[in-house]
């Protein structure tokens, strides 16, 4: 299966090509549309949807090839990225030298400065351009906050022990591994056998402490590492506790997500919003999950950074301004129905998903859209990004709809954004453990005359009635519809009581006239209350940061094809560093010209490294592809200089004093490659010769 | 004393200007000097040192008055900026709905907005212009780490309990109140007295818990809430400590600082950088002490962010290329001899300060003329901020040398930077606990014959004369000095034996001939093997950002001289928002430029706000000179807009689509406001009436 692999990157390319014919036949059609030359336009419409199915059949072939299999290819692929990112110190494993803590890593200087890009990127896409509040809070919280969140209850993952050792497992986890082994390995499965493990595996997520542990006992499932017999499975808090303050007394735990601080600032930031919504509320930030055994690399880790947007906005009214901005976005979407019925991800306009009520609302289809953007942007390849709705199990019961930015990488696809409409349930919850109401309200132009259903029951009656059930009694009255309280009313006019079904009770009461009072009452209000509903969109940056490291990475031969050289595309946006400096060779005129421009990148704000080594020029540029910096300036002289492009390997030739403008315009996407190789002359000599 | 507050101002401004005077005076002299008219240079000078002395009698004029008292005009002044400040949502304190925790906050939109700016200007103003690696670790650090960096033992305060109701206190915080206490209101004290609660203040830090202990039962000290009695004190670790994994056996803390993720990774990183000497490493994020009982507000708090560098430097060469750079650079310097004598700080050059000695060496110095550069350019009042040295009680016993930079503020000189030769001590403390040697080599350019001692003790006979005492006289005979080891050479080759002290054994033992063999051998050696010395600069981002809030901070009457209003003068760097946009009436027209301008300005990069409430203009700059918005944009026109600047309040008439450009040259510091009132025309019109 090894072969698979330069297939697959030819299905890549042929994709990627007739991506790019699409894009630039639609902007074709835009700017025909814009001249007003009605002539041309259907033709190259027609022209248009031809380009498209061809890519679609593209992002088939690829989809079938990389389902397929290729198991081998990747993980080959993967250790090649794996052993650059380490060796480059893209990454290393924390306090490695006192053997490491599994699930922590730190990242190493380019790593560090791909993520300071990636959250500049972030504020810029997000904050800057919706004008979000963004806010900072302690990762340190207490109890109550997580007990009204719910984190406290239920943020578990089922943990079985080896009942001799004390080792901890993720019960999930044996059982998916021993279904998987079995049907991978084990050719005896009868047909029967095969289809019970397949069930297991779609409904792992759903099982039950004691349905995982019969099956568990059921297949045999022992300890992996020394074979002994396993704990019954039983609920682990993720989260890391701590105690606040030095009396031992007060729990607190280092947060699991950002939002809660957002959620309990709700009614300040509403207020320094002019109250007004919709707005939208940002924070970035540690985030922490105690995991019981960290698997995949970065993609699992016990601390990670979030970047999170809660945007607020009147549950009655979820369109979006700017939502045209987006509506004609075209990519993998896959919604519940294609999951369900065992297709796979389509090519899908946001508008008609929108339209059409595949996605719940405009608000949320705009953030879908802007995410979709944001990571095209930072170098995730489109045809390996997919958004793939949440099935119904999946979903909390409140949430309205819940879409998963998914990115294809080595490890299959991997959540990397979670765009939520999550509706009031979070400003509900902290309103009633708080006490503070976080509530909306709109002013009416004129107030308006309501009638207002007004439920009174006589609590001395009932409770002389019911006693201790009292309090029961009275919530099923204050909780009944309009109808069910006006036929009440009705049947209490007419025959002086009536049998009233009290669900908690889970029995019939008798209720009599005196017992409660209804009326429809006519109210002037002069504004509406409400509990705003939240679109969430959750960025884990340290996993979406790892899939760009792998959809950036190729080889490449060396001129002298005896060795593959690794290389990251990264764009100047992400790039840890925007350019080198090299004086061509060893020589005091070219060293102190390298100094001056070095100087004039730092007053630039550009990052730069300078190698004066004095190695072959090939070697250094080597060096620099394989970190990713996208600029090499190669300084053969006092007064002009080259300037030397990473993928093309293109050259032209700069007056030294207009370098730091020319790569300030790339790396900030003033100007392009294109542009500038169009402006200045290009370049063949010695230097380019190396590589 | 509240009236001291005008006067305290008018001598701020008075030192200002004579500052400003001195400065425009030396760029004067070295614009002379550089033009070689020679003749000139000589009264220029003389003219530069008068205004020298005149500005350093304004300073001490200063400092006088600000020390002479003042409390309640600075208690007056605090209020008015944290009411500000937490009316703007600059900060918010944490989980206000539940009532908050002591020592924790968040900072809201425009706090968080200068935090993220003070820290991108650290990442260029350091890690750019330094070329150093950022490396960005976990939060959560296994015990081992903080063990061998010696946290676990001594990173604690010492506590005392109410005894009674368990309520915790920091003993010396007790001890130093009732000492102020007694000398501020106890009118009864004699000489005597005051002189002992002077000294107990003065020693405060480096009483024992047996020492602090017997002065609270000797002055009987009880709890302040309740008058109970204490407890005796005891320590408390600071560190919130929690349990990485499931099983509950592998301890971990919060880490109280960034350093140790730089120290561990001292191998690879000194790896990365091609194993060369002098490099930085450097790492922003939070920190977390678990305070006793936060107090002082902003200052002292659970949960912080840290900027810290660890510049990795040769023991034997601590010469910083760059110094000269800083060297002609003149602030508020306050060594150890002016403090032990009760002076006060003193302006000094800092190249005066290296070469004396009263800065241990270059790199310390480099190092705090950059911080000194750093913070003035944030806006930190030069008059209100010094670098004082450690005392020797202070300073730990390994380290070289010890500055902090100290701002002050309304509760005193407040420590915002740490600045710390802590010679080898990190390195070599991991390199022990860990077993992997932490060193850096220099390679010598041809080898060296060195000659070596060899002592080579003789096991066998060494344990058949000394049995259990063996290991001990091993250990001696290996820590002979060179001298004393030729000593006994020439003693066993004359007599065959000597008396021999062994210190472990606390007496002497006779050694023979044959017990050990005493050598000079030469070697040749190609490189030296050392552990480099660490300088630190550590900055406190939340203690420096607060003190900016109270520099930055003025009131100024309003038109009507009716109100006072807020201002704040952040420079455009570290302004939460750098421009608004005002349409000035509500009209179709001026809505619609103001829109277009507001996308070019997120073009840009720019953040700004719109505010279309259409209430008059005087109010509107009002509400944004209170978050310190530098610039304003009146849109009157489709074409043409005027810009305001907010501390003179001056305006021009600038190109709408000049805008952009502009305010990000204004904002990135590339023109000043004289630039532009220069360039552009100046206005006074109707929104310039309404101020």
């Amino acid at each position: 299966m090894a072969g698979a692999a330069p297939s697959e990157e030819a299905l890549r390319r042929a994709l990627a090509e007739r991506q790019a014919a699409v894009d630039a036949q639609a902007e074709a059609v835009r700017s025909l549309k814009a001249s007003g030359a009605k002539a041309g336009v259907d033709a190259a419409v027609e022209a248009l949807k031809a380009l498209k199915i061809e890519a679609g059949a593209a992002a088939r072939r690829l989809q079938a090839s990389v389902g397929s299999g290729g198991g081998a290819a990747r993980e080959e692929m993967r250790q090649a990225v794996v052993n650059t990112l380490e060796r480059k110190l893209f990454y290393i494993p924390s306090f490695k030298i006192y053997r490491g803590v599994a699930g922590l890593y730190d990242y190493g200087p380019p790593g560090c400065a791909v993520k300071s890009n990636v959250l500049a990127f972030w504020r810029q896409h997000f904050v800057l351009e919706e004008n979000m509040l963004e806010v900072d809070c302690p990762c340190v919280t207490p109890e109550v906050v997580l007990k009204a969140s719910g984190h406290v209850e239920k943020f578990t993952d089922l943990m079985v022990k080896d009942e001799k050792t004390g080792t901890c497992y993720r019960a999930d986890h044996l059982l998916k591994d021993f279904c998987k082994d079995k049907l991978e390995k084990d050719l005896t499965l009868s047909p029967e056998t095969a289809a019970e493990f397949k069930r297991v595996l779609a409904v792992l997520d759903d099982l039950s402490p004691e349905e995982l542990g019969a099956k568990i006992k059921e297949y045999g499932i022992v300890a992996p590492d020394t074979k002994n017999p396993l704990s019954a499975p039983y609920p682990f808090n993720l989260m890391f506790q701590t105690s606040i303050g030095p009396t031992g007394l007060s729990v607190g735990y280092m947060r699991p997500e950002t939002a809660q601080g957002i959620f309990v600032n709700f009614k300040d930031l509403y207020y320094y919003n002019g109250q007004k919504l919709p707005f939208a509320a940002a924070q970035i930030g540690q985030a922490f999950r105690n995991e019981i055994s960290p698997r995949q690399g970065l993609l699992r880790v016990r601390e990670f950074t979030l970047a999170e947007i809660e945007h607020f906005v009147d549950p009655e009214d979820k369109s979006h301004p700017k939502f045209v901005d987006v509506a004609d976005l075209e990519f993998l979407m896959f919604p519940r129905e294609l999951q369900l019925s065992g297709e796979s991800a389509k090519l899908t306009k946001l508008a008609e998903a929108v339209s059409k009520g595949t996605v719940n609302n405009e608000t949320l289809g705009y953030f879908i859209g802007r995410v979709y953007l944001f990571l095209t942007r930072l170098g995730i390849d489109k045809c390996r990004l997919r958004f793939r709705q949440h099935l119904p199990n999946e979903m909390a019961h409140y949430a309205a709809d819940c879409w998963d930015a998914e990115i294809e990488c080595s490890y299959g696809w991997i959540e990397c954004v979670g765009i939520a409409d999550r509706s009031a349930y979070d400003l509900k919850a902290h309103s009633e453990k708080s006490g503070v109401p976080l509530v909306a309200h709109e002013k009416f132009s004129k107030p308006r005359e309501v009638e207002k259903l007004v439920i009174v029951p006589s609590k001395k009656d009932l409770g002389l009635a019911f006693k201790g059930n009292q309090k029961m009694v009275v919530e099923a009255l204050e909780a009944m519809s309009e109808k069910e309280a006006m036929d009440m009313k009705a049947a209490l006019e007419s025959k002086g009581e009536m049998n009233f079904q009290v669900c908690t009770l889970g029995k019939d009461v008798v209720i009599t006239k005196k017992m409660v009072s209804i009326s429809m009452e006519k109210k002037v209000e002069h504004q509406r209350v409400f509990t705003p509903s939240v679109v969430e969109p959750s960025f884990g940056i340290g996993r979406i940061i790892y899939c760009l490291f792998e959809h950036s990475f190729y080889t490449r031969p060396s001129k002298s094809e005896e060795e593959q050289l690794n290389v990251f595309r990264f764009p100047p946006i992400v790039a840890p560093i925007k350019c080198t400096v090299f004086p061509l060779v060893k020589n005091q005129e070219f060293d102190d010209a390298a100094k001056v421009l070095a100087k004039e990148l730092t007053a630039a704000g550009i990052s730069h490294i300078i190698d004066t080594t004095g190695i072959s020029i090939g070697r250094r540029y080597a060096r620099t592809d394989e970190i990713g910096v996208p600029f090499a300036v190669t300084v053969d002289s006092a007064t002009e200089v080259t300037i030397r492009e990473r993928d093309s390997k293109q050259q032209v030739r700069v007056g030294i004093d207009e370098v730091a403008s020319v790569v300030k315009e790339l790396t900030e996407g003033q100007s392009t490659w294109t542009d500038i190789s169009f402006k200045y002359p290009s370049h063949i000599g010695p230097q380019a010769d190396q590589e």
